[in-house]
């Protein structure tokens, strides 16, 4: 054997050798990305009349006669909030993501963390979303929907929503 | 300036260039398994009578006049799942980790993948949990809790569970 062939059979270890490095760190990726995605996809754009800044919602269980349970992703990005608003059967809401603010009128703010569980009591007038510098998203469950499901409000204004810092 | 001063700054440099990038390292590792680390805590081993293999139960919200929404976080390890039950007002759930079956009596074993949302009508006979190699966690949604939550029914056989495969 020739010693070029021997290069050149060497060549093609190394190159096999990268080859499943590349692969391997390929897989993990992936498989860290899958991980760190969102569980739900974002949806749609929540109207700007009940919401200041970007927030996303996506239904995950319409109201419907079967369950008369209405459940939805909602993403908030850095900044932004619902107005304040109230239900007539109350709210839950399970924080999957992020970091961000919660408050129920005459209270201070909370703060809102992933794995965190709130529940709004029915016609309280309150308010949610992100924090200034991280987004936050949440599951929302408003059961018993055929007695309503939001009754909405004034904007929150940035005074009340830098109360928070 | 000595030959062995400047060898001793230079080490301490080294020594602080080392340290800030173990902690730069450190910090990133936290931020990883923090974004990682599942939603919720695991909770209590859910009873054998009702279940197959180690199954983790959170109550998020109890049985309660307010809300009559019964929400939980379930984790199954690979291969658990639950017993055949109904709900006489239904279920939903919502998957947010791993893999899973779910089966409604006399169709076929449905996969679970992290983001589905599968509603299980009312006194619909049915049984879901982990996949052989996979662990899986989902939300479970129970409405109108007041009329009951859940008749439990036979253990789900190593044959039934094993179509799925």
């Amino acid at each position: 054997m020739r010693i070029s062939q021997v290069i050149k059979m060497s060549d093609w270890l190394t190159a096999l050798l990268v080859l499943g490095t590349l692969t391997s760190q390929a897989q993990s990726t992936r498989e860290a990305i899958r991980a760190h995605s969102p569980i739900f996809s974002k949806g749609e754009k929540a109207p700007a009349s009940n919401f200041t800044g970007t927030v996303w919602v996506r239904t995950l269980v319409p109201d419907e006669t079967t369950y008369h349970c209405v459940v939805g992703n909602v993403t908030f990005e850095p900044g932004a909030r619902s107005n304040w608003h109230s239900h007539p059967t109350g709210q839950i809401l399970l924080v999957t993501d992020g970091l961000g603010y919660y408050q129920e009128k005459g209270k201070p703010i909370q703060i809102m963390h992933k794995g965190d569980v709130f529940k709004c009591p029915p016609d309280i007038e309150h308010w949610h979303g992100a924090s200034p510098t991280s987004p936050m998203t949440h599951v929302s469950i408003i059961p018993n929907s055929e007695k309503g499901i939001a009754v909405w409000l004034k904007k929150v204004t940035d005074q009340e929503y830098n109360n928070g810092n």
